[in-house]
């Protein structure tokens, strides 16, 4: 139940052991355009799309490094360690970055990040962390920002490492320019895989204005695919095997099934563990769907209810990030996430609590969590 | 027979099926620090080390941008793809970039470095790639550069990557600072995982002076394994899972047996090869022990050569890179490579060669290379 990387199917771990091959043959053409297809599906976008073998962070770099040069003004809302980072690699690349923080746990409103739009019509970009790991908040608002972006002639940027394939975020839909998922996250697949999409605008900017660096530069991933759909570099092929097969299982699931199957285990998460005495920490209506981050209970040691957790329930969380280490526990939910996932973790976590001197009512949240669990 | 990605030992392939862990845990802890441990002795050094998920550029990359500031002068023998990559980097680093530049094939010699070292006492760091994938070429001299870096106190950079696992490069001995190797090359570990090393000296500089990125800043890295042994970010768990296991196939193999057996199979490929009629790319004194570069025949048509010799025979051989598509193929000899693949590698050319209408004598060409081979 960790916040990522998370559990990997059985039939995606097993595509890893498909044999090493040339990546300049016929069969890894086959294997990456399988790759980017399925990704855009995943994505609802016919955006061009590029794999990078690194880590959710990298791809969000190579968002950064392509698209922003020194003095572009950029809007960010910041409120936790993943939009922190996102804004200091803005702030490298040299941007003029207007952040707008909120607490953590609390996101920017849409009219505060609306009047920050208004006040900076030279803007070059919007960034914005959908789904910040460190606090379990959620962004609800992305489908309206392109009103924005288009007024401003801006470019929108969304990094969704942590949410992607746990909810609803159509790219084409939504006017996305460049949107960043990862592999390990709610795509179910092994750490190591980060896609990232990029709107044709965002395209001819790149290509026009490559950046100088190599890993991550953007424009020569587009070569290399255009020329003869490679990657310019060797690829991480056991794990882009164990991609391609995460891919297909969402899409035999179907984007909508697995959506509504997040949401479901997440509110029967987020009633259950309340239920049960803990308290979320983020706002109500900025909770995330694939985070749960909740408040640690008053003497509640970090380290001895994780290990406890751990070693008699086999149930895995995460503690806090920055900050918050200490202060609240983290649950993901997300991937393969399921009904006896939701059930077990509630159950588990009910009974550590109790063998730490903790009175809790496991059985009103586990007939709660039911409840919602019902939806699926 | 590629040169790279190699030929994965079934138990390296399946060691990826360990599960997946949390990347902050005691667990993971355990895996990172023997990675670690073993790196260093196969690098034959008590260097940090990091190992990045990324290829063998991302870690080339990196040492060019925590190493280098604008206007570095750096000095980099150029005569292929990977080397002119190289250049390129510290170009866009901002480097002042002397290239030492020879023909495709060719190495500067020893006294054409010094003398360049004698014209520019001002320098900063001294690049060089240890192995040139593109042209099958390899540098012999690396064992006396430390004593023109130390005398112009200049860092001492060898990429390796395409050797480094299969030859001797005893990086305290000859003194380097930085040293980069890949996973899928010599070290017959799956794509996507690369090791760098770095010196007490080159640490304390990135540390002082970091770059203004993010995935592959080094100091970072620092940071984290000296706080918690940690990545600081989620690394690709399956490839170090695969990577520790083929490190420890190396250390059991050991090193003397395995660099033994990459120069028996080198030789017999050179000999057997070069009596059936092909000519070996590189200068004699300057051919690799890893990849070995042939001409092709004259009309010898580069897809059809190579289709044939992968249909019929199942051996896989690369083209040509760059301005040598066409007219040279490449012979990877590395990682588990071994007497039989060196056996059937020639007999297949041969018989591929006698397919499409050439004369040649394969079982003199086999004879040849069991003669070489009696060295194992």
């Amino acid at each position: 139940m960790l916040p990522g990387p998370t559990n990997v199917p059985e039939r995606v771990m097993r595509a890893m052991m498909t044999h090493i091959i040339n990546h300049r043959s016929d069969d890894f053409v086959e294997l990456y355009t399988e790759v980017i297809e399925k990704t855009q599906q995943v994505f609802q976008t016919q955006n061009d799309i590029v794999a990078f073998s690194s880590s959710g962070t990298g791809a969000v770099e190579a968002s950064v490094i392509n698209l922003i040069k020194k003095g572009d003004k950029v809007i960010i809302p910041v409120n936790g360690e993943f939009s922190s980072r996102l804004s200091q690699m803005l702030e490298w690349q040299g941007a003029n970055v207007i952040k707008l923080e909120t607490p953590p746990g609390q996101n920017a409103t849409f009219d505060q990040i609306s009047e920050a739009f208004d006040n900076n019509k030279d803007l070059k970009a919007f960034y914005v962390v959908h789904n910040e790991t460190s606090t379990g908040t959620m962004v609800n608002y992305l489908d309206k920002i392109s009103d924005l972006t288009s007024r401003n002639n801006a470019y929108y940027v969304v990094d969704s490492v942590s949410l992607l394939g746990g909810a609803e975020l159509p790219v084409d839909k939504w006017n996305i320019d460049v949107c960043i998922a990862a592999g390990q996250k709610a795509l179910a697949a092994p750490p190591g895989i980060s896609p990232i999409s990029i709107s044709p605008r965002a395209k001819k900017y790149m290509i026009e204005n490559p950046p100088p660096t190599m890993y991550f530069n953007l424009a020569r991933q587009f070569k290399y695919y255009e020329e003869s759909k490679h990657t310019p570099f060797t690829p991480a092929l056991p794990l882009l095997y164990a991609y391609r097969e995460a891919l297909r299982m969402i899409l035999e699931e179907g984007l909508e099934a697995r959506f509504k199957r997040h949401k479901a285990c997440s509110d029967a998460l987020y009633s259950g563990l309340s239920s049960i005495g803990l308290t979320p920490f983020a706002k109500e209506e900025d909770r995330s769907i694939t985070i749960i981050a909740l408040n640690y209970l008053e003497g509640l040691e970090d380290k001895t209810f994780r290990n406890t957790l751990a070693q008699k329930f086999r149930v895995l969380v995460a503690g806090g990030f920055g900050n918050l280490k200490g202060k609240v526990f983290r649950v993901g939910c997300m991937g393969e996430v399921n009904r006896y996932h939701v059930m077990r973790t509630i159950s588990a976590i009910s009974s550590t609590l109790a063998m730490m001197g903790y009175k809790t009512n496991a059985q009103e949240g586990l007939k709660i969590a039911e409840e919602k669990l019902k939806a699926l």
